[in-house]
Protein backbone atom coordinates (compact mmCIF):
# COMPACT_ATOMS: atom_id res chain seq x y z
CA UNK A 1 0.00 0.00 0.00
CA UNK A 2 2.75 2.42 0.72
CA UNK A 3 4.48 1.71 -3.01
CA UNK A 4 0.98 2.66 -3.88
CA UNK A 5 0.62 5.48 -2.19
CA UNK A 6 4.48 6.24 -3.25
CA UNK A 7 3.69 5.36 -7.07
CA UNK A 8 0.32 6.17 -8.36
CA UNK A 9 -1.38 3.48 -10.30
CA UNK A 10 -0.23 5.23 -13.71
CA UNK A 11 3.38 4.92 -12.49
CA UNK A 12 2.81 1.15 -12.17
CA UNK A 13 0.57 0.35 -14.86
CA UNK A 14 1.26 -3.32 -14.85
CA UNK A 15 0.26 -4.42 -11.11
CA UNK A 16 -0.92 -7.58 -11.54
CA UNK A 17 -0.07 -8.38 -15.16
CA UNK A 18 1.65 -11.66 -15.91
CA UNK A 19 5.09 -11.72 -17.55
CA UNK A 20 6.69 -14.55 -19.05
CA UNK A 21 10.51 -13.73 -20.18
CA UNK A 22 12.88 -15.67 -21.91
CA UNK A 23 16.75 -14.21 -21.54
CA UNK A 24 20.13 -15.30 -22.29
CA UNK A 25 21.49 -18.17 -25.00
CA UNK A 26 21.12 -21.42 -25.34
CA UNK A 27 23.76 -23.94 -25.80
CA UNK A 28 23.54 -26.67 -27.85
CA UNK A 29 25.97 -29.75 -26.83
CA UNK A 30 28.14 -31.56 -29.72
CA UNK A 31 29.48 -33.58 -27.51
CA UNK A 32 30.27 -33.39 -23.48
CA UNK A 33 33.20 -30.50 -23.82
CA UNK A 34 31.97 -28.53 -26.83
CA UNK A 35 28.95 -26.61 -28.09
CA UNK A 36 27.13 -24.83 -30.36
CA UNK A 37 26.64 -20.91 -28.35
CA UNK A 38 25.42 -17.35 -29.12
CA UNK A 39 27.00 -14.13 -28.11
CA UNK A 40 23.92 -13.49 -25.99
CA UNK A 41 25.17 -11.82 -22.13
CA UNK A 42 21.69 -11.82 -20.97
CA UNK A 43 22.16 -8.31 -20.09
CA UNK A 44 18.63 -6.74 -21.98
CA UNK A 45 16.58 -9.27 -20.93
CA UNK A 46 17.54 -9.62 -17.24
CA UNK A 47 17.31 -5.27 -17.16
CA UNK A 48 13.79 -5.70 -19.17
CA UNK A 49 12.37 -8.45 -16.26
CA UNK A 50 13.60 -5.73 -13.67
CA UNK A 51 12.05 -2.91 -15.69
CA UNK A 52 8.88 -5.07 -15.94
CA UNK A 53 8.37 -5.78 -12.00
CA UNK A 54 9.15 -2.38 -10.93
CA UNK A 55 6.02 -1.78 -13.35
CA UNK A 56 4.06 -3.86 -11.25
CA UNK A 57 4.22 -6.99 -13.36
CA UNK A 58 4.81 -10.61 -11.66
CA UNK A 59 7.97 -12.02 -13.96
CA UNK A 60 9.11 -15.73 -14.56
CA UNK A 61 12.51 -15.56 -16.13
CA UNK A 62 13.15 -18.41 -18.35
CA UNK A 63 17.49 -17.71 -18.80
CA UNK A 64 19.79 -19.95 -20.22
CA UNK A 65 23.15 -19.70 -19.09
CA UNK A 66 24.55 -16.20 -18.23
CA UNK A 67 27.13 -15.34 -15.95
CA UNK A 68 25.19 -11.85 -14.28
CA UNK A 69 23.87 -12.00 -10.96
CA UNK A 70 19.96 -12.28 -11.32
CA UNK A 71 17.46 -10.12 -11.52
CA UNK A 72 15.24 -9.65 -8.62
CA UNK A 73 11.92 -11.48 -10.36
CA UNK A 74 9.02 -13.57 -8.98
CA UNK A 75 10.23 -16.97 -10.24
CA UNK A 76 13.37 -17.86 -11.58
CA UNK A 77 13.75 -21.00 -14.16
CA UNK A 78 17.82 -22.11 -15.26
CA UNK A 79 17.55 -23.89 -18.57
CA UNK A 80 20.76 -24.78 -20.98
CA UNK A 81 19.29 -25.90 -24.78
CA UNK A 82 16.57 -24.79 -26.79
CA UNK A 83 14.70 -27.62 -26.25
CA UNK A 84 15.00 -26.99 -22.69
CA UNK A 85 13.37 -23.71 -22.97
CA UNK A 86 11.01 -24.66 -25.12
CA UNK A 87 9.52 -26.65 -22.40
CA UNK A 88 9.96 -24.86 -19.70
CA UNK A 89 7.93 -21.76 -21.87
CA UNK A 90 5.45 -24.42 -23.36
CA UNK A 91 4.19 -25.57 -20.33
CA UNK A 92 3.30 -22.08 -18.67
CA UNK A 93 2.92 -19.66 -21.23
CA UNK A 94 -1.29 -20.12 -20.91
CA UNK A 95 -0.78 -18.71 -17.69
CA UNK A 96 0.43 -15.49 -18.69
CA UNK A 97 -0.28 -12.44 -19.76
CA UNK A 98 2.78 -11.08 -21.87
CA UNK A 99 5.59 -12.88 -23.16
CA UNK A 100 8.58 -11.27 -23.84
CA UNK A 101 11.19 -13.37 -26.13
CA UNK A 102 14.65 -12.01 -25.63
CA UNK A 103 16.67 -14.92 -25.55
CA UNK A 104 18.92 -15.72 -28.26
CA UNK A 105 17.90 -19.43 -28.70
CA UNK A 106 20.07 -21.39 -31.07
CA UNK A 107 17.93 -21.83 -34.34
CA UNK A 108 19.74 -25.31 -34.86
CA UNK A 109 20.94 -28.26 -32.64
CA UNK A 110 23.19 -31.25 -33.10
CA UNK A 111 21.71 -33.60 -35.48
CA UNK A 112 23.26 -36.81 -32.86
CA UNK A 113 25.47 -35.42 -29.66
CA UNK A 114 27.97 -37.60 -29.15
CA UNK A 115 28.17 -39.08 -25.58
CA UNK A 116 31.93 -39.40 -24.89
CA UNK A 117 34.21 -36.44 -26.60
CA UNK A 118 34.58 -36.38 -30.20
CA UNK A 119 37.90 -37.51 -31.48
CA UNK A 120 39.96 -34.98 -33.74
CA UNK A 121 41.31 -37.55 -36.52
CA UNK A 122 39.98 -36.24 -39.91
CA UNK A 123 40.95 -32.47 -41.39
CA UNK A 124 37.78 -31.79 -42.12
CA UNK A 125 34.73 -32.83 -39.98
CA UNK A 126 30.88 -32.32 -41.17
CA UNK A 127 28.67 -31.45 -38.41
CA UNK A 128 24.74 -31.84 -39.66
CA UNK A 129 22.06 -29.44 -37.68
CA UNK A 130 18.45 -29.92 -37.28
CA UNK A 131 16.16 -27.23 -36.65
CA UNK A 132 15.29 -26.23 -33.08
CA UNK A 133 11.24 -25.23 -32.33
CA UNK A 134 10.55 -21.91 -32.87
CA UNK A 135 9.29 -20.70 -29.18
CA UNK A 136 7.82 -17.44 -30.17
CA UNK A 137 5.79 -18.30 -33.34
CA UNK A 138 4.31 -21.07 -30.96
CA UNK A 139 3.20 -19.23 -28.53
CA UNK A 140 1.95 -16.64 -30.88
CA UNK A 141 0.26 -19.09 -32.37
CA UNK A 142 -1.87 -20.73 -28.97
CA UNK A 143 -5.40 -20.25 -29.54
CA UNK A 144 -5.09 -17.70 -26.45
CA UNK A 145 -1.65 -16.24 -26.80
CA UNK A 146 -0.19 -13.72 -24.03
CA UNK A 147 0.27 -10.16 -25.77
CA UNK A 148 3.33 -11.51 -27.67
CA UNK A 149 6.63 -9.18 -27.61
CA UNK A 150 9.68 -10.66 -29.53
CA UNK A 151 13.36 -9.64 -30.38
CA UNK A 152 15.46 -9.44 -33.65
CA UNK A 153 18.87 -9.28 -34.06
CA UNK A 154 20.20 -8.65 -37.59
CA UNK A 155 23.56 -7.70 -38.76
CA UNK A 156 21.56 -5.67 -41.87
CA UNK A 157 18.39 -4.65 -43.51
CA UNK A 158 16.66 -3.91 -39.62
CA UNK A 159 13.91 -2.84 -40.05
CA UNK A 160 12.71 -5.25 -43.14
CA UNK A 161 13.96 -8.20 -41.57
CA UNK A 162 11.97 -7.41 -38.12
CA UNK A 163 8.79 -6.42 -39.99
CA UNK A 164 8.79 -9.27 -41.39
CA UNK A 165 9.10 -11.72 -38.18
CA UNK A 166 6.18 -9.74 -37.08
CA UNK A 167 4.07 -10.24 -39.64
CA UNK A 168 5.31 -13.79 -40.54
CA UNK A 169 4.81 -14.96 -36.95
CA UNK A 170 2.14 -13.12 -35.85
CA UNK A 171 3.55 -10.74 -33.19
CA UNK A 172 2.21 -8.21 -31.12
CA UNK A 173 5.48 -6.02 -30.74
CA UNK A 174 9.13 -6.69 -31.56
CA UNK A 175 12.09 -4.80 -30.54
CA UNK A 176 15.17 -4.96 -33.46
CA UNK A 177 18.44 -4.33 -33.09
CA UNK A 178 21.54 -4.16 -35.60
CA UNK A 179 24.17 -6.33 -33.95
CA UNK A 180 28.30 -6.36 -35.42
CA UNK A 181 30.16 -3.45 -35.77
CA UNK A 182 30.00 -0.65 -33.40
CA UNK A 183 26.45 -0.52 -32.84
CA UNK A 184 25.70 -2.00 -29.65
CA UNK A 185 23.84 -5.05 -28.94
CA UNK A 186 25.38 -8.22 -28.04
CA UNK A 187 28.40 -8.33 -24.83
CA UNK A 188 27.35 -4.32 -24.85
CA UNK A 189 26.68 -1.92 -22.08
CA UNK A 190 24.10 -0.12 -24.48
CA UNK A 191 22.11 -0.38 -27.32
CA UNK A 192 19.58 0.90 -29.43
CA UNK A 193 15.86 -0.60 -30.44
CA UNK A 194 13.55 0.26 -33.32
CA UNK A 195 10.35 -1.05 -31.87
CA UNK A 196 7.90 -1.93 -34.37
CA UNK A 197 4.33 -2.69 -34.48
CA UNK A 198 1.42 -3.70 -36.34
CA UNK A 199 0.33 0.09 -37.07
CA UNK A 200 3.19 2.08 -35.82
CA UNK A 201 6.68 1.95 -34.84
CA UNK A 202 8.92 3.84 -32.50
CA UNK A 203 12.77 4.82 -32.13
CA UNK A 204 14.44 4.31 -28.97
CA UNK A 205 17.47 5.52 -29.23
CA UNK A 206 21.76 4.40 -28.28
CA UNK A 207 21.70 4.15 -24.42
CA UNK A 208 22.53 2.51 -21.74
CA UNK A 209 20.80 -1.10 -21.41
CA UNK A 210 19.18 -0.28 -18.00
CA UNK A 211 17.58 2.73 -19.32
CA UNK A 212 16.24 1.49 -22.34
CA UNK A 213 14.86 -1.53 -20.71
CA UNK A 214 13.18 1.06 -18.77
CA UNK A 215 11.49 2.80 -21.94
CA UNK A 216 11.23 -0.73 -23.54
CA UNK A 217 9.23 -1.71 -20.38
CA UNK A 218 6.87 1.34 -20.64
CA UNK A 219 6.50 0.92 -23.69
CA UNK A 220 5.06 -3.00 -23.97
CA UNK A 221 3.45 -1.42 -20.53
CA UNK A 222 1.48 0.93 -23.25
CA UNK A 223 0.83 -1.27 -26.17
CA UNK A 224 -0.14 -4.02 -23.58
CA UNK A 225 -3.16 -1.65 -22.30
CA UNK A 226 -4.33 -0.42 -25.96
CA UNK A 227 -4.03 -4.35 -27.11
CA UNK A 228 -5.83 -5.34 -23.82
CA UNK A 229 -8.58 -2.24 -23.99
CA UNK A 230 -9.28 -2.94 -27.33
CA UNK A 231 -9.79 -6.92 -27.33
CA UNK A 232 -12.21 -6.93 -23.99
CA UNK B 1 64.73 -9.75 -0.61
CA UNK B 2 62.13 -9.72 2.24
CA UNK B 3 60.50 -12.74 0.48
CA UNK B 4 63.28 -14.22 -0.26
CA UNK B 5 63.58 -14.29 3.53
CA UNK B 6 60.37 -15.40 4.22
CA UNK B 7 60.31 -18.05 1.91
CA UNK B 8 64.02 -19.58 1.31
CA UNK B 9 65.17 -20.39 -2.32
CA UNK B 10 63.73 -24.10 -1.90
CA UNK B 11 60.15 -22.87 -1.52
CA UNK B 12 60.58 -20.89 -4.54
CA UNK B 13 62.12 -23.40 -6.95
CA UNK B 14 61.05 -21.29 -10.13
CA UNK B 15 62.52 -17.83 -9.32
CA UNK B 16 63.60 -16.21 -12.65
CA UNK B 17 62.27 -19.12 -14.78
CA UNK B 18 59.85 -17.89 -17.83
CA UNK B 19 56.34 -20.07 -17.75
CA UNK B 20 54.34 -19.56 -21.15
CA UNK B 21 50.49 -20.67 -19.71
CA UNK B 22 47.18 -20.83 -22.18
CA UNK B 23 43.95 -20.75 -19.94
CA UNK B 24 40.20 -20.88 -20.81
CA UNK B 25 37.70 -22.21 -24.06
CA UNK B 26 38.43 -20.32 -27.84
CA UNK B 27 35.74 -19.28 -29.70
CA UNK B 28 35.34 -20.02 -32.98
CA UNK B 29 32.88 -18.32 -35.28
CA UNK B 30 30.43 -18.87 -37.56
CA UNK B 31 29.02 -15.97 -37.99
CA UNK B 32 28.63 -12.80 -36.14
CA UNK B 33 26.63 -13.99 -33.57
CA UNK B 34 26.91 -17.65 -33.26
CA UNK B 35 30.09 -19.47 -31.79
CA UNK B 36 31.69 -22.80 -31.47
CA UNK B 37 32.63 -23.04 -27.92
CA UNK B 38 33.41 -25.69 -24.91
CA UNK B 39 33.04 -25.69 -21.43
CA UNK B 40 36.56 -24.44 -20.21
CA UNK B 41 36.18 -21.83 -17.40
CA UNK B 42 39.76 -21.10 -17.22
CA UNK B 43 39.50 -21.62 -13.42
CA UNK B 44 42.36 -24.61 -13.52
CA UNK B 45 44.41 -22.35 -15.77
CA UNK B 46 44.14 -19.08 -13.66
CA UNK B 47 44.68 -21.40 -10.47
CA UNK B 48 48.03 -22.97 -11.83
CA UNK B 49 49.46 -19.72 -13.25
CA UNK B 50 48.90 -18.13 -9.62
CA UNK B 51 50.47 -20.52 -7.95
CA UNK B 52 53.40 -20.66 -10.99
CA UNK B 53 53.98 -16.86 -9.65
CA UNK B 54 53.90 -17.78 -6.16
CA UNK B 55 56.60 -20.42 -6.80
CA UNK B 56 59.10 -17.73 -8.22
CA UNK B 57 57.93 -18.44 -12.25
CA UNK B 58 57.43 -15.27 -14.39
CA UNK B 59 54.15 -15.72 -16.19
CA UNK B 60 52.57 -14.94 -19.36
CA UNK B 61 49.18 -15.81 -19.51
CA UNK B 62 47.19 -16.06 -22.79
CA UNK B 63 43.69 -16.70 -22.34
CA UNK B 64 40.79 -16.90 -23.97
CA UNK B 65 37.25 -15.41 -22.91
CA UNK B 66 36.48 -16.11 -19.58
CA UNK B 67 34.28 -14.61 -16.80
CA UNK B 68 37.08 -15.10 -14.29
CA UNK B 69 39.41 -12.14 -12.40
CA UNK B 70 42.63 -11.89 -13.66
CA UNK B 71 45.23 -14.52 -12.23
CA UNK B 72 48.38 -11.69 -10.80
CA UNK B 73 50.55 -12.56 -13.55
CA UNK B 74 53.81 -11.32 -15.09
CA UNK B 75 51.95 -10.39 -18.26
CA UNK B 76 48.38 -10.84 -19.71
CA UNK B 77 47.15 -11.40 -23.11
CA UNK B 78 43.17 -12.15 -24.43
CA UNK B 79 42.43 -13.86 -27.58
CA UNK B 80 39.60 -15.33 -28.41
CA UNK B 81 39.97 -18.11 -31.89
CA UNK B 82 42.55 -20.96 -31.98
CA UNK B 83 44.19 -19.06 -34.29
CA UNK B 84 44.64 -15.83 -32.48
CA UNK B 85 46.05 -18.43 -29.35
CA UNK B 86 48.02 -19.88 -32.12
CA UNK B 87 50.12 -16.86 -33.11
CA UNK B 88 50.19 -15.28 -29.72
CA UNK B 89 51.91 -18.39 -28.50
CA UNK B 90 53.95 -19.47 -31.58
CA UNK B 91 55.64 -15.85 -31.72
CA UNK B 92 56.55 -15.90 -27.66
CA UNK B 93 57.47 -19.64 -27.52
CA UNK B 94 61.33 -19.65 -27.80
CA UNK B 95 62.16 -17.23 -25.31
CA UNK B 96 60.32 -19.12 -22.79
CA UNK B 97 61.67 -21.94 -20.60
CA UNK B 98 58.26 -23.65 -19.52
CA UNK B 99 54.99 -23.79 -21.83
CA UNK B 100 51.89 -25.26 -19.66
CA UNK B 101 48.54 -25.62 -22.41
CA UNK B 102 45.87 -25.43 -19.82
CA UNK B 103 43.63 -24.05 -22.74
CA UNK B 104 40.71 -25.93 -24.28
CA UNK B 105 41.96 -25.03 -27.52
CA UNK B 106 38.43 -25.82 -30.59
CA UNK B 107 40.56 -28.30 -32.58
CA UNK B 108 37.96 -27.27 -35.52
CA UNK B 109 36.81 -23.90 -36.87
CA UNK B 110 34.34 -23.06 -39.88
CA UNK B 111 35.69 -23.57 -43.11
CA UNK B 112 34.18 -20.08 -44.24
CA UNK B 113 32.50 -17.93 -41.34
CA UNK B 114 29.74 -15.99 -42.49
CA UNK B 115 29.86 -12.20 -42.79
CA UNK B 116 26.23 -11.56 -41.90
CA UNK B 117 24.08 -13.27 -39.88
CA UNK B 118 22.79 -16.76 -41.09
CA UNK B 119 19.44 -16.80 -42.20
CA UNK B 120 17.98 -20.08 -40.60
CA UNK B 121 15.30 -21.12 -43.85
CA UNK B 122 16.54 -25.01 -44.17
CA UNK B 123 15.41 -27.94 -41.69
CA UNK B 124 18.78 -29.22 -41.70
CA UNK B 125 22.04 -27.35 -41.81
CA UNK B 126 25.54 -28.77 -42.53
CA UNK B 127 28.72 -27.12 -40.67
CA UNK B 128 31.99 -27.93 -42.59
CA UNK B 129 34.63 -27.63 -40.20
CA UNK B 130 38.25 -27.34 -40.57
CA UNK B 131 41.07 -28.42 -38.53
CA UNK B 132 43.01 -25.99 -36.31
CA UNK B 133 46.76 -25.68 -35.70
CA UNK B 134 47.97 -28.29 -32.94
CA UNK B 135 49.85 -25.83 -30.96
CA UNK B 136 50.92 -27.57 -28.05
CA UNK B 137 52.63 -29.96 -30.95
CA UNK B 138 53.99 -27.33 -32.84
CA UNK B 139 55.83 -25.61 -29.80
CA UNK B 140 56.67 -29.28 -28.31
CA UNK B 141 58.31 -30.41 -31.81
CA UNK B 142 60.27 -26.58 -31.98
CA UNK B 143 63.71 -27.27 -32.36
CA UNK B 144 64.66 -25.72 -29.05
CA UNK B 145 61.34 -26.31 -27.57
CA UNK B 146 60.27 -25.12 -23.50
CA UNK B 147 59.98 -27.99 -21.05
CA UNK B 148 56.22 -28.48 -22.16
CA UNK B 149 52.98 -29.74 -19.87
CA UNK B 150 49.98 -30.96 -21.72
CA UNK B 151 46.15 -31.24 -20.84
CA UNK B 152 44.07 -33.84 -21.59
CA UNK B 153 40.30 -34.21 -20.56
CA UNK B 154 39.40 -37.37 -21.80
CA UNK B 155 35.33 -38.43 -20.75
CA UNK B 156 37.01 -42.12 -20.84
CA UNK B 157 40.28 -44.24 -21.10
CA UNK B 158 41.46 -41.17 -19.51
CA UNK B 159 45.25 -42.89 -19.04
CA UNK B 160 45.42 -44.59 -22.20
CA UNK B 161 44.32 -41.64 -24.04
CA UNK B 162 46.67 -39.09 -21.88
CA UNK B 163 49.75 -41.09 -22.19
CA UNK B 164 49.58 -41.77 -26.26
CA UNK B 165 49.29 -38.16 -26.54
CA UNK B 166 52.40 -37.42 -24.33
CA UNK B 167 54.41 -39.64 -26.46
CA UNK B 168 52.60 -39.07 -30.15
CA UNK B 169 53.09 -34.84 -29.57
CA UNK B 170 56.80 -35.33 -27.80
CA UNK B 171 55.35 -33.83 -24.50
CA UNK B 172 57.22 -34.06 -21.14
CA UNK B 173 54.71 -34.05 -18.93
CA UNK B 174 50.81 -34.47 -19.18
CA UNK B 175 48.01 -34.14 -16.66
CA UNK B 176 44.86 -35.69 -17.22
CA UNK B 177 41.29 -35.19 -15.41
CA UNK B 178 38.15 -37.04 -16.24
CA UNK B 179 35.38 -34.88 -17.90
CA UNK B 180 31.48 -35.25 -17.81
CA UNK B 181 29.76 -37.12 -14.92
CA UNK B 182 30.28 -36.01 -11.56
CA UNK B 183 33.71 -36.91 -11.34
CA UNK B 184 34.48 -32.96 -11.40
CA UNK B 185 36.49 -31.28 -14.15
CA UNK B 186 35.20 -28.44 -16.71
CA UNK B 187 32.87 -25.72 -14.79
CA UNK B 188 33.20 -27.90 -11.19
CA UNK B 189 35.67 -25.90 -8.20
CA UNK B 190 37.27 -29.57 -7.29
CA UNK B 191 39.12 -31.58 -10.05
CA UNK B 192 41.49 -34.48 -9.92
CA UNK B 193 44.56 -35.34 -11.84
CA UNK B 194 46.36 -37.81 -13.33
CA UNK B 195 50.15 -36.50 -14.19
CA UNK B 196 52.20 -38.38 -16.73
CA UNK B 197 55.62 -38.23 -17.76
CA UNK B 198 58.02 -40.40 -19.96
CA UNK B 199 59.02 -42.48 -17.12
CA UNK B 200 56.63 -41.99 -13.97
CA UNK B 201 53.00 -40.41 -13.07
CA UNK B 202 51.43 -39.29 -10.12
CA UNK B 203 47.69 -39.23 -8.73
CA UNK B 204 46.10 -35.71 -7.41
CA UNK B 205 43.15 -37.26 -5.96
CA UNK B 206 40.10 -35.19 -6.01
CA UNK B 207 40.12 -31.44 -4.46
CA UNK B 208 39.76 -27.98 -4.88
CA UNK B 209 41.16 -26.37 -8.17
CA UNK B 210 43.48 -24.00 -6.00
CA UNK B 211 45.07 -26.73 -4.05
CA UNK B 212 45.23 -28.90 -7.34
CA UNK B 213 46.69 -26.39 -8.69
CA UNK B 214 49.58 -25.95 -6.66
CA UNK B 215 50.44 -29.49 -5.96
CA UNK B 216 50.53 -29.61 -10.14
CA UNK B 217 52.79 -26.08 -10.07
CA UNK B 218 54.97 -28.08 -7.40
CA UNK B 219 55.14 -31.10 -9.81
CA UNK B 220 55.91 -28.99 -12.50
CA UNK B 221 58.95 -27.21 -10.56
CA UNK B 222 60.33 -30.88 -9.72
CA UNK B 223 60.06 -32.10 -13.22
CA UNK B 224 61.69 -29.37 -15.06
CA UNK B 225 64.37 -29.26 -12.43
CA UNK B 226 65.27 -33.07 -13.23
CA UNK B 227 64.47 -32.27 -16.83
CA UNK B 228 67.04 -29.06 -16.81
CA UNK B 229 69.82 -30.99 -14.46
CA UNK B 230 69.71 -34.04 -17.24
CA UNK B 231 69.81 -31.86 -20.34
CA UNK B 232 72.79 -29.46 -18.78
Amino acid sequence: EIAEALFPLAARPLVDVRVLLTAGPTREPLDPVRFLGNRSSGRMGFALADALEALGARVTLITGPTSLPGPRVTERVDVETALEMHGAVMSRATEYDIFVATAAVADYRSAAPAENKIKKNADELTLRLVRNPDILAEVAALPLPPFTVGFAAETDRVEEYARDKLNRKGLNMIAANHVGGAQGGFERAENALTVIWHDGQRELPMMDKTRLARELAALIAERYQEHHAASS
